[in-house]
């Protein structure tokens, strides 16, 4: 391919996919809101006249039921992606991402959150993959080898300055300029820490529970988490149970998935206090900014962690501006795509507090990944306190599935942002007309 | 009918459709956020098997694209409605809207905010119109005749208990029954006070500002809006064009639709102060609580006004918390509908704030005066301070419009919600296969 039919090379098509995983049958993935989830994608492929036989593929996470409306979401997007050249989309993907959520029409059924904004989140993240196939590189090292001057492009700084101007971003990604090299070989050789739900939700034993735990800590895992908040008695003896079966040195993290009002949070984690949770996740409404900083100031020093429901940028900004929160968890598919995680990013390291990203679901560990470790390389320049979570949950599907060694997030090696699954996937699981699904009704 | 009949009737479809008016031809509704909106309505309709001629109208409010996958979103919410007793359903709609609220996995796409909470909106909005209609009364007469006890159960208390109990909410209701008859008796005579953003659109020449500002005193409006933000320089005249148009007796309202960060929201507004605006709307982020109260305290006496963005009662409770706004503008089709805005406006008399709604766009009008007349009657007992929007957009496609006189809304006589669009309008502005689409091509 020459370069000049490169340089003419369009966005020919946005397909979307409806694509659900039957995985309530098995009570994977249960908690206190989440009692019986089928992990689904609503799945975005960008394809090209390029001829380089690179596509963009990406996903916005949903649950089951709505995920034909996240599709619908997506869809309404084509219009301001099918036809653009592919090296003008791919060279300014902050003009890009801004032209998605600026829509003055779509933006009415935010905006930017909610079923539109994680539909712009997918199609920026399909962006980021094409961007990073055609450059060779994984995401995370595609945006650690960026100028400050570079990403500071990438962010949509409206209703920040009152938390963070771009100078003042660029001024925190200068200074962890120095040493990008050493992390970066850093990260290829040891990976990125993690900490692992698996053994904790709800619905299962507690003998299954203390032999997971068990398991973790023996596959290298220094951190695990419990699902909580639906029955306190339950929560009590599962918390002895896993304290006494990992000893102290490993951090037991609770997530009560918004169950709570603020005082039914309180009073709750001082009955779990006794066995030493780390953190507290989403003890309540995710748009409770005032009720989540009530809650932290009364349970410290236990931890308080949101994020994954957390609609956007002035969201977290706002968690920090009012000290609401020791642990910013951003999630790769509920915000508007890798450009407003650089946003959340920069926010994080200005109020220095640790990012602990969400992930699991079908496709969530391959693309926060790269997050993180951009974040290492780039912007916090640190790993200490700072975890992804790790579910086991339908890597299988992956044509680059994450891979976990000791405890860690090994660094992908593999150009784009490891979002693309096996087409045999994506047929089988197909929504409602994959023989999956077909074979259920 | 027999009364046998009805007992056993059933809902027997939810139908949507996407009806969209080509309001952008004319710059009607121009603000420095929507510069061209096509005022659309994701339309819903239950259907029964009861034999009484009665279905259920309402919608949610859209600006145009996106309104497809807004249809898609309350799609996804049949299956929660159809087959359910028509009775039951409309002798609890509290319950009713709970199930709505907290189906598991839907929830996944807000939780409560965005597509998936406004689908949720326009069902329960439904379901009101039919209850009402069947009852034989306006809603707001259907809801203020309810007793105290009846009205705490609409209301769905999760995550508000640190700011209003169901035992507060009682108190309310109680201190504000005598006096009901009489309130009612006040609103069939008189009406609920009106103001106008007709003069007010960005789109508009000086020359139109001042003729429809003359227009709408001599209506008997005291209060206007006038949309600022897209240019300091024009805003300051058209201030002072305004001012010396209608004097010093009369409100003036300005809206910014959300276009400015915290500093220069408070800048502008200095600007515009000499010229006494009644209220900033709308300065910066709708999810920005933190950012509204920087403001309120910087502009006072100038007052802070919002809501029509607000995506819940989760952020109504903070910015009242929070002291942040002055105003608080609850909108029929954002939220989860009758009944969370049920909860606002106890959330608004609990903090001494004053109601005046957000109206507009397509039907908006139509559905929130019975809103406000409800809040009269039954929750704040006050109008003092209190005006419901109007702008005189679209209301010949209803089929029960709203009446004006004097500056009043006219309290409505007809059964239902007054969201039901003529069958003509229907089928004239079905998008994209209604002749008046179709004739564009």
């Amino acid at each position: 391919m020459s370069s000049a039919m490169s340089a003419s090379a369009r966005i020919t098509a946005l397909e979307v996919l409806d694509v659900r995983f039957p995985t309530s049958e098995h009570l994977d993935g249960s908690d206190a809101m989440n009692p019986e989830p089928d992990y689904s994608a609503a799945y975005v492929v960008l394809r090209t006249d390029a001829g380089d036989g690179l596509e963009g593929h990406a996903l916005a996470f949903t649950t089951g039921r709505g995920n034909d409306a996240q599709a619908a979401a997506i869809a309404t997007l084509a219009p301001h992606v099918v036809g653009l050249s592919v090296e003008e989309m791919c060279g300014d993907l902050g003009t890009f991402s801004r032209s998605l959520v600026h829509d003055p029409q779509l933006r009415w059924l935010g905006p930017e959150k909610g079923a539109i904004h994680m539909a712009t989140g997918a199609v920026v993240n399909a962006a980021w993959d094409l961007a990073a196939k055609r450059a060779g590189k994984p995401v995370w090292r595609f945006l650690g080898e960026m100028s400050p001057e570079e990403l500071v492009a990438q962010v949509d700084f409206r209703w920040l300055s009152d938390a963070l101007t771009p100078e003042q971003a660029l001024d925190i990604l200068r200074k962890a300029e120095p040493g990008r090299e050493e992390r970066i070989a850093r990260l290829l050789e040891r990976g990125y820490p993690a900490y692992t739900t698996t053994p904790g939700w709800l619905g299962y034993s507690d003998e299954k529970l203390a032999h997971l735990a068990r398991e973790a800590v023996a596959d290298g895992f220094t951190q695990i988490k419990l699902k909580v908040g639906a029955s306190l008695e339950d929560d009590v003896r599962r918390m002895r149970t896993a304290r006494e079966t990992v000893g102290d040195s490993i951090r037991i993290a609770v997530d009560a998935n918004q169950r709570w009002d603020v005082q039914p949070a309180i009073d709750w984690m001082r009955e779990l206090a006794p066995y030493d949770p780390y953190w507290i996740e989403e003890p309540t409404s995710p748009d409770d900014i005032l009720g989540h900083a009530a809650v932290r100031e009364a349970v410290s020093p236990i931890k308080v962690a949101t994020g994954e429901h957390i609609a956007n940028r002035v969201v977290f900004k706002q968690l920090l501006q009012a000290g609401a929160v020791d642990v910013v968890q951003i999630d790769s598919a509920r915000v508007g795509g890798v450009n407003e995680n650089i946003a959340i990013l920069l926010l994080a390291a200005k109020f220095g507090v640790p990012v602990c990203p969400h992930a699991g679901g079908v496709g969530l560990c391959e693309m926060v990944q790269h997050l993180s470790m951009f974040d290492y390389v780039a912007v916090s320049g640190t790993v200490e306190d700072r975890v992804i979570e790790y579910v086991d949950h339908l890597h299988e599907h992956f044509v680059n599935p994450v891979r976990i060694a000791d405890g860690h997030y090994l660094a992908p090696a593999v150009p784009g942002l490891s979002a693309q699954m096996h087409p045999e996937s994506l047929k089988e699981y197909l929504y409602p007309d994959g023989p999956v699904w077909t074979a259920r009704v």
